[in-house]
């Protein structure tokens, strides 16, 4: 009997064996099937944006920072596996605190909220931190801002200001001081949604009229970044608005340039669903339709915890992404009040318009 | 024997009824188990809140009007269940896309995402909508807002300049609309991260210097609004920046004033879970250990996806809650550029302090 | 411009109306989107298969009885909204645990679980129960299985004759009581998994020999049940043995005669979702390729909490399907040791071959 | 300033680094936070089972076999981490399905349904299986079982000498085959729910009266089996009905043993959540009130999918627990029509009574 077109690649059951290493393992996961397969799916769609010649995106949601992953993400900018970070402000916050010597706690996700209240704890589920500690870094952060001109800084601006004085300050790794001295930019749209959003109102008791984060300008900005370098691609932990600000970024540059055509390559490490119809949750193919992600893109959607497939996924790449990382053909940024890629201006005051107007 | 005080009321199984109406089903779901259960309570404790003098906040994430629930949140606006709305952009465009005359369609999860890339059609889980329409809608609001004066607004003002416009456009039913004429604040902390944001960063392109949003100035203004009624509750639908943000104005507005001590009353319809330790899921239990909420607060999460959950929940509130809305002491808003609550000033520059200075 | 074919049928936003019945509520969740649409669906495939002639399988799995839903199972059964009920133990077992005037108790997802060990108290999520009731149903099972031939009985026969015993005794409503009394056969393939398992277990102390269910007579039973009338049709709520059971009762059946084909309708209301592979969460477009579904079948799959879904729908049909109930054309079962349908025995000990056998 | 005695564990970011194995990486999670923290927990607490004097039992429910999982089970039951096996049907038919030299295979989850249907290919998620190799397992089985004595077989004899039978005619590894030649017990206590008692259902047409399994028999052996060695631990991957039959025979064993309190450890990886009240959810917490597990058992639940938290978990084992395996004081079974553990006799037809009768 002829074997059926759909019954070509057999499942290949995962074989255990005593010191394998992250790569190993994921090269054995490579023909199981359901989210195992997809993480190893992931490790190779990123090693092939590596050598490919794209723009990496990183978007990053979820308490990732406080739940023990900002040296990974830290590494992934300081070794250029991606070349420009969009966070949640939360993200960059905790980030901010453990740079600054702090420290989040190992808690129990069965705490007494109440005792926790009384004692200034804040809880993360199974994470504990200090407000006190918080609000010494809010303190730290609106003394820094009042020390800005005073005008409207995109936040990427402001983040790179931010994490230099924070890397002068400490010379401690972190998310934010790796971005700093890789020359790797930082958009965090929602800025107005976190504890930085919160330093940064409480400059203007200080010093009235500081404080100005010019998000729309983060707007154009992202979007002529892409219309400078139009091969593009999409790596998303958690959802939230740095997923959908990532393929806006694309989604706007297309408008002004044609050879803008969506992602080439994306990769998504969700918990959340498609079927309720979130941006968290929607899936790649949905990004299709839509023109985020180009249709013969590469792509994978992995359903797990980022604490638990990052890790993995990034010791297995420290591995096997070597040689792409050392050939890669990476953007090269300057990043003062208007950024530069590979020597062009990025700027966030107008797009540029690339195609000729249509009459 | 005696009875454990565990085992105190039954529950009583839900019996059948041809001609129930919604609060009657409700009723009859208050002493069954598990999210039909926390969805009782939910009715019951938003009923509390309009009973008592709280200003409410509404918080709203997920695709709920592309999704056909934007005249339910426009009616709790014109009927004042609720006081002051925080919203995604994508929520407030996809509604100023219906109030223009345009719609979105009932569509298929399982659509062929390349043939409606090649009609320009979008996809939103099983809902679509049309490219076109879309890029008329960001150009209406880009010529919009390349009318207004060369300034920052907060998210706040220019929304209630953009519902004002589209009433007087359009005359129609809608969110925004609904805000306008109901004199209710509308916030928009993530506004970069939308098609919103998108239209007023093309405004930049015909009037260099426009599209100016002061989004710290929204959490300036959204926390001297909690200063100013320290007594507050909190409806969520879907969590996002909404959910946080609404939690960040009690949390920054004890820090000015001994009054505010969390929400009194929390209500929150999601889909997301707590143990992967994003913001959106996260547990009223942990809310308290922050003090977002008053550790002797009304509280319910209901895990539900909304389009089920919100439709019975207003309907049946649509009679339960006659009686409270009639006598509600309501917050009175007036929504300029320094907005007013009960006559006092709303500032968005600095704090109100309300306390002693510690020495 | 020419429409899209995509763009056909308009969302239209839910309104708002006090005193809606849950039928005209589901009426205005026709065309919305997500869950909420495909409930709205549920309520109208359920009324075709009502008014098709298909025998109705009803699919239960999850803490249902427990959870304050087994009335509604039961009005389902009396009323023949449904022909046959495939269950787990647990759910008959909490509802002869009540049926018998015992209760489950409201309890708090938020326990303390050492004090009600102590307390001996267990615990479903926010619903507690009496250690020492539940032994006492376990005795009165193990009492009543040894007052039984000592021979194998099909759970079908067994818990019929266990329905009979349970009504005489008490004359209470029920799942068990129902079912006995409107000649719906129950199956439930995974009975040594729960507590009446436990009591048919314990019989054997009192009397040796006792407490045999023939379950792989309950696999042939049902497929023969197909096989005598080969137009089905499924309502599954969360998964479990159940949802498998009665797509293989199908499968099976298709052995042994060409004329069964598939599930004619197909509903489901789930939490799990397909993306990790278990058959609770397996999507109806999968259960296609099995020949589960007849390919051109209408299904359904509502993800939610039956604790919310379940309530809403049925008191909607409630009123929409009196006129469809009135009319049906309904299996006619007796449920002695060999059931009959429609006056054909349906045997537990072979498989009726309808086909020709090919050579 | 004191240190609140909430604080006391500080995070410690993951730091990556090239070449890593599991156990490393593992070791490098124990402090961070949410999934991650739970499975490097799980790590260690099955080292703590191995170092322990307690009998393991192995809960496995999902499509773990198809999906590539099925060698990691067998090198578990090989290598004795798991002394008991406690097992849906389909894992233990789709490893039979293999060990006869078949395949499962690669598939999308984005199938065209009614084409795989036409090829008679099944599809499991992003998985396939030719259905004609499935009905020539179901004849397989049918033909083996119509050689066994026409008298009930507990799913545990039967499942050994379809496990030795396996062996004897193919050799090849597997879970089957592993059980068979460790002696190691499996139960189905849902065999009926599956393709396996399809099989066995189908023997009864060659042979009348063939194909009884007394599952009944399973619930008084795997509770006898805990009366004889009252120390117990309970590692579940997915849940469903293995889940809840590990821990009832704890319970059961309880009524007849004073010397049985509840699994001294308990691990799961599962998907499915706690608040929609189903068994596969539930948390290990609410387990205690229950008596399933000690209250102060070593417990950790790891919201996963076991795709790729098992062969992680597994790899590093692999290296971890050679030690506390080759040291281990591990049950002895022989497995004939009555088994036996550490020579004592295990009985299917009535429970061991090891208190005295109380008066």
């Amino acid at each position: 009997m002829k074997k059926s077109r759909f019954l070509q690649t057999p499942i290949e059951p995962f074989a255990v064996e005593a010191g394998l290493s992250a790569d190993q393992i994921l090269a054995r996961m490579e023909r199981i099937s359901f989210q195992g397969r997809n993480l190893a799916t992931a490790h190779r769609i990123w090693q092939k944006m590596l050598a490919d010649d794209v723009t990496i995106f990183l978007g990053m949601a979820g308490a990732l920072s406080a739940g023990g992953l900002r040296l990974i993400v830290a590494h992934l900018i300081l070794n250029r596996y991606v070349d420009c970070l969009v966070s949640t402000g939360a993200n960059l916050y905790h980030d901010l605190h453990e740079t600054r010597g702090q420290h989040h706690y190992v808690g129990s996700a069965h705490a007494d909220d109440a005792a926790l209240a009384k004692d200034r704890i804040d809880r993360v589920y199974d994470t504990y931190a200090s407000e006190e500690e918080f609000i010494s870094n809010d303190n730290w952060i609106a003394a820094f801002a009042a020390t800005l001109e005073v005008r409207p800084f995109t936040s990427r601006e402001f983040l790179y200001a931010l994490g230099g004085h924070l890397w002068e300050t400490t010379r401690q790794d972190g998310i934010l001081t790796a971005a700093y001295r890789a020359n790797v930019p930082i958009f965090c749209p929602a800025i107005a949604d976190s504890s930085i959003g919160m330093g940064l109102s409480q400059a203007r008791q200080s010093k009235p009229g500081t404080g100005h984060i010019d998000i729309i300008g983060d707007i154009v900005e992202s979007a002529n970044l892409i219309i400078r370098r139009p091969r593009t691609a999409s790596v998303v932990l958690g959802g939230g608005t740095p997923k959908n600000f990532i393929n806006q970024a694309s989604v706007q540059a297309e408008f002004y340039s044609d050879e803008v055509s969506g992602h080439r390559y994306a990769l998504q490490i969700v918990t959340d669903v498609p079927h309720f119809g979130g941006a968290s949750g929607s899936s790649l193919e949905e990004a299709q339709s839509w023109g985020k992600l180009a249709t013969d893109s590469a792509r994978v959607s992995v359903q797990a915890d980022a604490t638990i497939a990052l890790p993995i996924l990034v010791s297995a790449l420290a591995t096997t992404a070597a040689p792409m990382l050392a050939a890669r053909r990476m953007p090269v940024f300057t990043l003062a009040r208007t950024m530069t890629v590979d020597g062009q201006d990025v700027r966030s005051d107008r797009f540029e318009e690339m195609n000729e107007p249509s009459v």
